[in-house]
């Protein structure tokens, strides 16, 4: 149960496992990897998908020539191993140009050319049957207030997504985008820094129901927030289109490390969300589990296996986890003696107006607030005891 | 012109100068202050407005008699001074009742007891002449994820907020909501934790025009985010209905000090955005400049009404700051060098359609891409060293 | 093997089970609790000590009387329970008087009060059997950076630890002091904010000796920091004196959860480095597991005892998850592979002068530095996703 | 007084106005600055010295001739316009061979390799004059806690600075080391993470009188510490050996922002202690005002300049802020209301043994320390308010 399948739907970013270890204070430890020998490795470790931004798989400012070889030379891999692209994403970050961010750059010239790589990404997308779209803005924010207006840059962002729903509806395509929030770094401070700001920012476009979120693990951290429930909060929006699944370990640069090799606690609450937190027990998000992780700079290419092989290890284990947490009959009186599922019933009765709700003595003047002084304890504690005992396999 | 007057409509919080000193590891430093007196010192301080939690004017578990003397006393001290009420708010986090919240415990008749104390301070907000009433949800989050169903709990806010939205449009009250987000402290992760988590849920809610924010400095920055950047997207999405102005340093708890005694830079940005960022250079809010501090618990009453001055004079010398500026002619040259104004330029041109688009080779095909590399300089140190010099008064 | 004995050493200050819920936005959910029963209760759950402040035990201005009577109740339940008193502690953060501090209080009559209270918590600790007094100068600290002169404060703090070192040994106390560092809260900046400020800081002692530290978990990580790591410095240093043991959610507020219910990867680490980092795989440490947490304020007592008992579980939970950990081969034939205790071995050879060294040509004219790029890979992932399985029990 | 010349001691590292722009998301966006050059335009725009790491020079890996070509062209430039060498150092972090460290690295031929590097630019440093020797261990760390052994680590680093004082020792040359501590980036975690750690760890050398610390502003603050605290720590231990100024915008990713343009309360307090916290009001610190920023990425060669000039300008500007700070009588009579000075004053008097001050009822028995409630007030923030207004020069 914690060897990985197809229909676990794993799926890895080309630039992950291709990472080749530069940051800001090093240069490459690793050779590029080929994308052939990258899906065939995936697929025997028991990955279902590929994913790649534009200049992942053809370089910047690749000839025709090249982009199309390199995209055979894809499509024949993808054909032999059964592997899929469940998403694609464009890169408007690496490359000079993008100094200033894609979409919101403040120079024109370089938003329309921004714009014209996302359309070109985005038809290979559709014909390799992606389904999602990613944009990750890292390049959109600055790093001095007066450098860039939000709010122009916000209504450029959202010229960009309306443009390119409408390219979409257009062609036919089946294809929704995912926004990807991160709080800062490259830039020191970054548009639509959290899964709130996305979602905000998402309701006032156009075609809201096209576009949802890419949360991604670390990068909800990166602000100290609690990444269960920034899902939980998507989910109620109906908005986790896709999800990063990485480690972080706390509020720091982006470390990109394996799931579940950084806040542990947190990764086993949101494989049970994710799982669990359905009708009836069932999961509630039947995407890709995608990771979008960084093997350290330390390790050779069996180290990159290693690792890729690793993520997909800890979510099966935390999933067994989850199960046996909920499964538990102990779990399931505390829960129950917590109120956790008290919290269902909406607060006022059936049929009760506020005219009837402010005239219930009982709710107000008759209540007796002072019981909560030294009585009603939340039980919260024995909760996280016994999901502490479960995460370590001790129950 | 750094000497406040009513028209620059500064509030404060009746909780925030009447701050005893209590914190985490040490009771009470200063007696509580009578709001008689609060409110003449205010005025006489130059402020125009006072606001309160319920629990401010007269201590939890009142009787109405008691109740009913300190609204009296509070409305003659208004009458004397001619101080206003803007803003009013529901404390439901002290009381041993909150200790797993208000509108989302666990417990449904906590959160049926806490709504009615909602509907009572909504009707002595509309009694005073509040036009904002503030919600607060310091204590509506968790521990520990188990404990805590985030989407039952979100559910049930936007319960409450729908209900007491119908009470006032159904009363004919002319009040608006305001949400205030904050991370984590006093519970370990917060719902709503951020000004974007915030407009998300106000986007799912009933009448979402009548509910807007309420962001304080601080609690944007425990989560490590641009204050002012966070109310340029509040101000996009027509949500600053309020604002809480203090000052923090860094992500740790929740410091509540002085506006200005926290992060320079940031604070200058915010007030040349408030007051510089609308149509031809004038303000982009008329709401009330509210400060949500706390005189430090080292103080007597000296440093509380020294502290409480220091906040609007600080804000003052900001404004000139900001003024000057907007009106150096060197700060105008920058501004356009480092085009920030061509970021209010939409992307495609009028009438442009994407099959248009696609079509210009100047935009992609034909576009010099490698004159970004050792070129097309952002200009924006040299923005931000204009911005610095003037805010160290050096121009 | 996770049932608590009294050989495991497991102690408990009073105000941490004694804590009565307040916090900075509401007061206490919990009746205080009498001090023999809180003996009686831990030595049923299997604990061996006891640890307080002298305010813990008798209120802060107490008559002589009544501090005598408490210290024999205190005297009796310890006789009748078998439990001990390892270490004592002063509290100099609570009372107004501390509002600046204690040992360096701008105000020369408190550095002389704070000093008496110390003087006379010492000889209770001495009369009591404790062997460590522990330091923690909470308000030792400022908001303000013109307002403290740091320099002069190390002066006063360095007087103050002298001055009653010197008292230790002329009384013959078998005492030893711990110095606990914290970053901030309540001070927005405190003195001695890390392990290794405060490491630094005895080193200029008159008494080195006699002074060493109480790391606490949640204290290190408000700052960031890995408090495995840290623990290894000062135990390199010879000055792991005590510990305080605890949970906390990266950098935030002070949580004071439980052992185990904060960064579950370094609280691993910890008892690993604790349990077995010593000789021959044998301990590091020797003296007391001190909890210094906080029951959450959501639980009456019954929530009280479970979270106390909680701490201990996961402390003997993770004690065996480490010895299988340093028991697994495969995890042997890791460590080698990752050359972990190469690190033993000396840079230079025996006799290797550096002379010597620097006519080794191997060293570094004929060294393949290259080798290291797309080889030569760490092992570290290998590694760490060994420790994540086994502290999941899944190996 | 804000035109930089030679006296004020500015300096600069190659490697800081020769940042070519890459980004853990993006490649170069500058070419490369010829050494030549860059002497020429710091020497124009006012700064007195050039410090560089052995590889800024001449790229890893140079055969003798490039390297003794690349110094001899230094040396002229250096003759040429007067500019000096005050410190150099070696990149012990960029090449692949050092992915797990230099003096720390687990792989034993590593750290020979490392050590025999360090020599070759020690001889060099001294060759050229240089007075201090900077060690920053920036790959000194790791991801996970199995993977190094804390305890060796430091071993083998005191190995090294052990040996590389007692090369200097014997070869006459008169040159100081300094370490520079940092928290995380490029490692997950870094050995001697703080000015405290690395202070400790001095104090455990051979010669401790040799190793003194080169503090950078980002760095603390990355820890969320003070970093004028921790200068004033390091002074008070007579440790600061150089500095490194520059700025950071709160806990994230290492942003190396021009000096002023991060926290600029904290950078007028820092440079109130540099000049004016020594005897008499003159200052603590008289090696040079080292600055080890990243002009942004997005500026081309226009910005790096205008960049580097900015980092003085604010430096003098604050000076001046500083100077009449300490001038104001005002400011005088709340540093003395605020009893700042009486921190100074030994809290035993003179001759005054612990058996008099038990005796002296006047110091706790008699004393009122009910008297702090509700009086006694700090003035504290009446003095962040000067420090604020002389900040905006509005005094």
């Amino acid at each position: 149960m914690t060897t990985p399948t197809r229909d676990d739907r794993f799926s890895f970013g080309l630039w992950t496992v291709g990472y080749d270890g530069t940051d800001p204070f090093g240069g490459p430890t690793r050779a590029p990897l080929d994308v052939v020998h990258v899906v065939e490795k995936l697929a025997e470790l028991g990955a279902y998908g590929l994913t790649f931004h534009d200049d992942d798989l053809f370089a910047f400012g690749s000839s025709d020539a090249d982009r199309d070889r390199q995209i055979e030379r894809l499509k024949g891999a993808l054909a032999e191993t059964g592997m899929v692209v469940p998403m694609v994403t464009t890169n408007l970050f690496s490359a000079p140009v993008f100094k200033d961010g894609g979409f919101t750059a403040n120079d024109r010239d370089v938003r329309r050319y921004a714009l014209r790589k996302v359309f070109r990404q985005l038809d290979l997308g559709a014909e390799l049957g992606a389904k999602t779209f990613v944009m990750w803005g890292g390049r959109e924010g600055a790093e001095y207030d007066s450098a860039k207006d939000i709010r122009q840059a916000l209504e450029r962002y959202r010229e960009a997504v309306d443009l390119l729903g409408q390219y979409v509806v257009d062609k036919g395509y089946d294809i929704r985008f995912a926004i990807e929030p991160k709080p800062n770094e490259p830039r020191g401070d970054i548009l639509l820094p959290t899964v709130g700001h996305a979602l905000a920012f998402i309701s006032s476009l156009e075609r809201p129901e096209m576009v949802g979120l890419n949360p991604e693990v670390g990068h909800e951290q990166m602000a100290g927030l609690n990444f269960a429930a920034g899902i939980a909060q998507a989910l109620y929006h109906d908005k986790l289109f896709h999800i990063d699944l990485n480690g972080q370990r706390g509020i720091k640069y982006d470390q990109d490390l394996v799931f579940g090799h950084g806040d542990l606690h947190n990764a086993f609450a949101l494989v049970d969300l994710l799982e669990n937190g359905g009708v009836d027990g069932g999961p509630t998000y039947n995407g890709p589990r995608h990771f979008d992780y960084k093997p350290s700079r330390t390790e050779d290419e069996v180290g990159v296996w290693e690792s890729a092989a690793a993520n997909m290890r800890t979510y099966l284990l935390l999933k067994e986890r989850a199960a046996a947490f909920r499964a538990d009959p102990e779990v399931q009186e505390a829960l129950a003696a917590a109120k956790v599922d008290e919290l269902a019933v909406p607060t006022l009765s059936p049929g009760e107006t506020y005219t009837d709700f402010l005239a219930d003595r009982s709710a107000y003047e008759d209540f007796d607030a002072d019981a909560s002084f030294n009585g009603k304890g939340g039980g919260f504690v024995r909760l996280q005891q016994l999901a502490t005992e479960h995460l370590l396999g001790a129950r």
